[in-house]
Order: structure tokens, then C-alpha cells, then sequence
């Protein structure tokens, strides 16, 4: 198992520093945000620690998702979002992968969302398609 | 395994609609977005039709992030964005849940967050810990 000693969630995890837990696995551990951006704002996280979701290994995600369920359904949300961000220009301030379970409540609360799409470029589309296939 | 067929992700996955599809296995399907916010920018999806992240058995949503990684990996993406919205006033558009990973190259590209954090409530936060300790 991955671990960093300087790493906050890690310290969570290991109890180190106190949470309002709500689950914890062998695997994963959650818990509410102290910041949140809503009533019911949980954090899912993988006990290893990584950075970034390509730093966690497939067998540490798979419970991720069911988790993130289960507290979405016993927070009563009807509308959330669920978002996990990479690297500071992503958003990102806790290197330690985590989930967020935000509850949508109304426009003021929980998490705003901006949405630059970019026009659909066919050609563009299918050169990249043709590039993405050679490599998965 | 449920489909809707008036559903356009459910069409995707059974080809009845052309798409740039990346990953396909027994439970989940991957592909372009064709309106995307930074080059890159794909689908996860379970084949398991469900509107919301709640509607989708647990099992059909393990395979979910690894494929999220697979294709963060071979986009070549450093810093991105894994976000699934559940609900209109949480920004889901398709009824039928997915999963976007939203590579974040640059401040114009890709995801725009908005993040209106509250101010931290020890009281409240350990009243809905309470709460939500006994539902799960």
C-alpha cells in the first residue's frame, strides 16, 4: 500500500488527523468536507496514495463509484455532481486522489460549472480517433 | 440488462448511431464527445441505461474509472477533469449516465469550476455526521 507521510488524506486515513468519517474499507475511506460547497459534500477517496487517477491502480477504483453511490443516496440528494480533479489547473489542491459527492441543492449551492464547447470538428475528431485507437 | 429506446447513449452502444468509440467491454462503453472542451475530451459509460448515478447497480460501475484512466493515459493529458452529473440543475443534459474525462491543457480549455465554498461549521457538520452514520 502507498503512503505519504506528509500527506494529509493519508494522515486521515490512518487516523492521524480527525474526520467525519463515513465509510472505510480495506480500500477506501470517505468523509464529509469541512469546506463544503453544500449540505452532504463528502470526499471518496483509494487508501493508496496518488496524485492522479493514472497514478492508482485499477484494483484501488473499483470501489470508488458504489461508495460514492451509497453517500449520494443516504445524503437525499436528487441532483449532484461528482468530480475529480488532476493537477492545479484542473482545479486540483490535495495531491491525493479524492472524489467529490457535491449535492446540487439550487443554483447558489454546490458545485458551478463552466462549459466552453467547442464547435464539432469531424475531420479533427477522426484524425485524434484514428491516434487514440493506435494506443488503448 | 436495462436500455431505453428512445435513448441516444443507449443507440451509441448498440450502434444504431455512429460514434468515435475508444473502449468497448461487457459492461461499459467509451467514445469521443463530439461538442468537446479540450481535445481529448471522452465518454464513460455503463451499458446498464439509468438516468442517475443511484439507478446503476454496483456492478456495472466498477469497471468505470479504470477505463477513465486508460483514457486519460493514452490522451497524453497531464492535469484533467473526471466529473459525471446527475440532474439538469447539476448540468446533465443525456439521461443516461456518463462519466466525462476532460483533459485541462490550458485556462480557456476544457472545464470551467466555480467553487463557492461555505465557511466551516464544526456543529453542523457533526449533526449531519450523526445523521448520515445512521442511514449507511
Amino acid at each position: 500500500m502507498s503512503s505519504s507521510a506528509a500527506c494529509i488524506f493519508c494522515k486521515i486515513i490512518k487516523g492521524d488527523i480527525p474526520s467525519f468519517k463515513l465509510f472505510e474499507s480495506d480500500k477506501v475511506f470517505a468523509f464529509l468536507d469541512i469546506q463544503p460547497l453544500s449540505r452532504g459534500h463528502a470526499l471518496v477517496i483509494p487508501k493508496f496514495h496518488g496524485a492522479k487517477l493514472t497514478d492508482i491502480p485499477d484494483e484501488d477504483l473499483h470501489e470508488i463509484l458504489p461508495v460514492a453511490k451509497k453517500i449520494a443516496q443516504i445524503s437525499g440528494a436528487e441532483d449532484f455532481n461528482i468530480l475529480q480533479n488532476n493537477g492545479r489547473i484542473a482545479h486540483q489542491v490535495v495531491d491525493h486522489v479524492h472524489f467529490h459527492m457535491i449535492p446540487k441543492p439550487n443554483q447558489a449551492e454546490g458545485l458551478g460549472i463552466e462549459w466552453p464547447a467547442q464547435a464539432t470538428d469531424m475531420d479533427k475528431l477522426k484524425a485524434l480517433h484514428e491516434e487514440l485507437k493506435s494506443k488503448i
